[in-house]
């Protein structure tokens, strides 16, 4: 039987996965694993795709900045990035040289949000916004049914912010401090803020009303230039589950009616397949290159 | 001689014109008026049009709000606006009733992005911004040679921003006050930040830090999102020539080297075809219709 498989390449662990062609909503067999430099970790995964010889497409989803322009001479590659052992790794020809298949090349969060798309929380839209908020932030667009990229993929973790007037954290972006998305609420921004867990932040504290600001002004950002049917928010961050209402109300503030969205509840949404939108993602994926 | 039709749907004034299918790059006769309510406005405009018979299609580049979305109730329509006369005027239906043709119905930023990706500023690359800063702050953007639109067309002047640290001016934007791009960097926004007309405002006036900073701002953010190829400037407030420059250098500031871009005088410009951008987008996107 002809089999699909997955590579969920995150900056912290591995996934890797195999499915059914015919179902790919079934895995048959997982493992992961914790990323160490690229050629390491690279033989652990072939070394685990080693076990199946009819695999007819593998799908990766894998974290930034990857080169996903066929066109660029390092198409494949892991660019520049302070992970060590994989700038410059030619992430996609090491799968290539170890087996002459159709591979379909993008970005964790691609990944996480085309499965939302196909079987998720974004099942019945076209244009979708998935925002993961966690060790670090970033979205995967779909537009019209096809993941959006312009000349490379979206980094939308790092779109301009307004500060928070009560807020007087330096930021964490190591490239934008306290002007980026991510800089000003990804986790380790809120640990380093109030130098506290984030999971032992009780529910009053000033720490989520400010969160709540800053990703309901990204999603006022993302609104108005893609103009999504849906926003679905993926990550450790989003658990907490005061935080959507919060977002909710201060999106309906911030946008101030200017456009015409969904009722918040639909309009933006918790992800669907939780820890298995990454690896579902690269099996639907693959399977696009068989049709 | 078949002919194409242009109509460029300003919120001040109408231009109409017609060109050979064969030669849209030249305009055989154009005429303008005042934008009166859409009744009145649209009879001049079949007037003009009367005057032809054999036109096989118009390109329509409206001022916005409007309905792009064909599966909607209201398509062709324009929708909520303050300019008296417009609001749920059924614009492409009237369009239709005077003569059953095909009609390509955009927004006037779509349209004169267009003109610039097809021979413009942009003829080289597939990815464009093209941002009008004038009365209004609004962006046509093209990805992969198709403009870019999700529910509905993009509203891109109305993202969050940062404010400037000696900015004191309370904004623009009646939805969004000082919040957004439009509220901040709109012409209006300056003369009534300065108590003075933009024109008269020297060179070395902080008015000009101010607008730089904020259009950076605006062009890191769509950068991160759509990694275009380019993004060019329309609209009156770019023609102070300082400015560009500026933007150039502010945004090298804010992007930080976080991602590669072209030269920056080649990645942020001026519109190729100033008065005309418009006029022949409407041409090019009638003519897209013919094929």
């Amino acid at each position: 039987m002809s089999l699909l498989g997955a590579i969920e390449a995150g900056g912290t662990k591995f996934v890797v996965a195999v499915a059914n062609v015919d179902d790919p909503d079934t895995v048959i067999a997982r493992e992961s694993f914790p990323t160490l430099d690229g050629p390491t970790t690279i033989k652990q995964v072939t070394a685990f795709f080693d076990q199946y010889q009819d695999i007819a497409a593998i799908g990766i989803a894998a974290f930034g900045p990857i080169d996903i322009n066929p066109q660029s001479r390092t198409y494949g590659y892991v660019l520049d990035t302070p992970k060590r052992g994989w700038s410059g790794y030619n992430f996609l020809g090491a799968m290539q040289a170890w087996r002459d298949i159709p591979y379909y090349w993008t970005t964790d969060v691609n990944g996480a949000g085309w499965s939302e798309y196909v079987s998720g929380a974004a099942k019945d839209v076209e244009n979708v916004v998935y925002l993961t908020v966690g060790t670090g932030v970033g979205a995967g667009i779909i537009q019209h049914g096809h993941l959006l990229s312009g000349n490379s993929h979206p980094e939308a973790g790092h779109i301009m912010m307004r500060k928070h007037p009560k807020d007087k954290y330096v930021g964490h972006c190591p490239f934008h401090g306290d002007t980026c998305l991510e800089g000003l609420a990804s986790g380790p921004a809120i640990e380093e803020r109030w130098q506290e867990s984030a999971k032992s932040l009780p529910d009053d504290h000033l720490a989520w009303e400010i969160e709540a600001d800053y990703l309901a002004q990204a999603l006022v950002t993302y609104t108005t230039i893609l103009r999504p049917d849906r926003i679905i928010f993926g990550g450790g961050v989003p658990h907490r589950s005061i935080l959507l209402p919060m977002v909710r109300e201060s999106f309906a503030r911030q946008l101030a009616d200017y456009l015409p969205v969904d009722d918040l509840e639909h309009y933006i949404v918790h992800v669907e397949h939780g820890d298995n939108a990454g690896v579902l993602g690269c099996f639907y994926l693959a399977k696009s290159l068989l049709n």
